[in-house]
């Protein structure tokens, strides 16, 4: 065990909101405990509240962010499907990944990293897809992508494709609507700003989508039939799965709980009050922004890397001497691009001070 | 959030070692930083120790330990091998459907529920299969079978089929020695012996299971490959994978820094001490085992419901009056049998005459 403490303003984990570190370290409960039911089932209904859907298959899976990616195709895809995916970023390019091994025929439409998903080319790459698929906010680049635009031209196009939507950095930082806007499967992480420690995929999937699923998917652990007898129980009771992970699904229905409590919106205009502010800020330090504009997630906010700076050693000094984390960038943009979130907990005006004031330091620049 | 607190004797989630639930709620680290690989190699070095194997792949998977299982069979298993499984309970029957799954051609050995495994039964059923499983602690029925009696004949019989041991309810209460009994793939969960809120898969993979593992499986999450990279590393270090679930990595960490300081061996002597009181105080109220005698986990009692006794209405008093979760049967044996278990932190005298004394008073047995 460490006792090391770190202001987290990485792409994720971020600080957990106080809230879900006493949920999970609150007593243990058995996962068949009627307390317990009642704690997955609020739960389960916040997900439903910030996510904006009415699906009553909308739970958080046992592993974190990605097996939310896996479930998705897993329950969706057939072998020989056609699968579109939008790729403008490490996230995308993965979806392929997941996609090509339950046996999609993956239609790969890419796009400049930085830049957002855009619709018209990501509708004419195919006719009738079984599934489209794209990321709401790009945690690779911290750009945000208009999926309620995609939704509403997909159903006008072609109503019987599914859409499936990655959620990971998105929920419980941004308005979100999911039923108005057309989405079909969505999954997020929990370390991100839900504020809660990494583990859990939360995860929801339409009734449309119920009605077409694969009936036994190769993953036994991911299988929605057998997972929806759980959580939604049927009229012989609750059917055993697997032993849910109790501490974890207590600590997320605590942060939900606060959520809700603060108010979806509020806790939005917070993420964006935090991230507007730490976005003024860089550019007073004359940082240069990676992500298109007009398109920058205000809870992860990327820049260039000056031209004259080690971004490692920069991180170090930031880590070691003041106790904050922030993010490398990914793939080619690993050394020149920084990611800084102010996720969940960490929205907040004074963490945006925080990480100006030690970066300024450590960059030596003058006070603006 | 719940604040009730219960005393867990079913078959898990246990109550975890207080070390272990403050380090799940130590402050959160990123799953990058220097201080949490450090965790993480302490971890994976003290499932090592308590499983008896020198295997460099060993780690906890981000899942349940369900997903375990689910990782032993997408890395082994191409669509036609041959896969015997030995079931002598319902996690024995689970893997049967996993491993076909993943397109496994599975000789199922069935065996009386309550019975260990026959290790000559389980040879028989084919000359050269690709992998044999089994079960070692059986968590429906509470039996104990015989994996070292296993792993040496399959040696002696067919030296290059991989060995794949089911160690859900074992790890962590029972001495094990993998590499001396020839075991490839062994996979746990956390919420048992090793004394840790459900949410982690400890799983290990030998070298010769390496050599002939799948190489791209159809799970992305559970790829060991990309695991590996991140786990171990390479010449261009740590390759990211998925978020860790950094919290339950820290919990592991600290129990089994516990477990190995009281001494595995020291550990499983209080299992075995905890379990002969129990059993012993059942007999004397005249309960009746359903396990087979001589293969009775001291870890996990299963016992008869007496006949004129309801089930249900013992377990809800027992929760309700004395706070103490017990668990039922499984399958058809729902109602006529009952799991009691003593693991990890519960694993102690006081636990066993707890249980006692309340299921005394609730069956209103005379006093011994």
């Amino acid at each position: 065990m460490s006792l090391t403490e770190r202001i987290l303003l990485g792409p994720g984990p971020s600080n957990p909101y106080p809230e879900a570190t006493a949920g999970l370290s609150a007593p243990l409960l058995g996962h068949l405990d009627p307390e317990f039911i009642r704690i997955l089932e609020r739960a389960c209904d916040g997900l439903r509240t910030v996510w904006g859907t009415a699906n009553p298959l909308t739970l958080p899976l046992s592993g974190t962010g990605s097996i939310g990616m896996e479930a998705a195709f897993a329950n969706t895809v057939r072998p020989g499907d056609v699968v579109v995916v939008a790729v403008n970023g490490l996230f995308g390019a993965r979806m392929c990944d997941v996609a090509t091994r339950y046996g999609a025929e993956v239609v790969r439409v890419d796009h400049t990293w930085g830049e957002p998903v855009d619709v018209e080319r990501v509708l004419d790459a195919h006719p009738a897809p079984a599934v489209v698929a794209a990321v709401h906010a790009e945690t690779s680049t911290g750009v945000e992508s208009d999926i309620a635009a995609l939704g509403a031209a997909l159903r006008a196009r072609s109503p019987e494709t599914l859409l499936v939507a990655d959620c990971v950095t998105s929920l419980g930082g941004m308005e979100m609507a999911l039923d108005a806007w057309g989405v079909d499967v969505a999954y997020s992480g929990t370390q991100k700003c839900l504020g809660v420690a990494p583990g859990l995929a939360p995860f929801t999937f339409s009734e449309r989508a119920w009605r077409r699923r694969v009936a036994s998917p190769p993953v036994w652990y991911l299988d929605l039939g057998l997972l929806g007898a759980y959580v939604r129980g049927g009229p012989g009771g609750r059917a055993y799965h697997h032993t849910a992970p109790v501490a974890m699904v207590a600590s997320l229905e605590s942060a939900l709980e606060r959520i809700t409590r603060e108010g979806v919106d509020a806790v939005a205009e917070r993420h964006r009050e935090a991230g507007r502010r730490l976005q003024e800020g860089l550019a007073e330090m004359g940082l240069e922004p990676f992500a298109a504009e007009g398109h920058r997630l205000p809870q992860l906010t990327t820049v260039w890397v000056p031209e004259d700076v080690d971004s490692v050693k920069v991180r170090e000094r930031l880590l070691t001497e003041y106790g904050i984390e922030i993010g490398a960038g990914v793939g080619e943009y690993a050394s020149t691009v920084w990611r800084i979130g102010l996720m969940g907990h960490n929205a907040r005006p004074d963490r945006a001070e925080l990480v100006l004031a030690a970066l300024r330091r450590v960059l030596d620049r003058p006070a603006g």
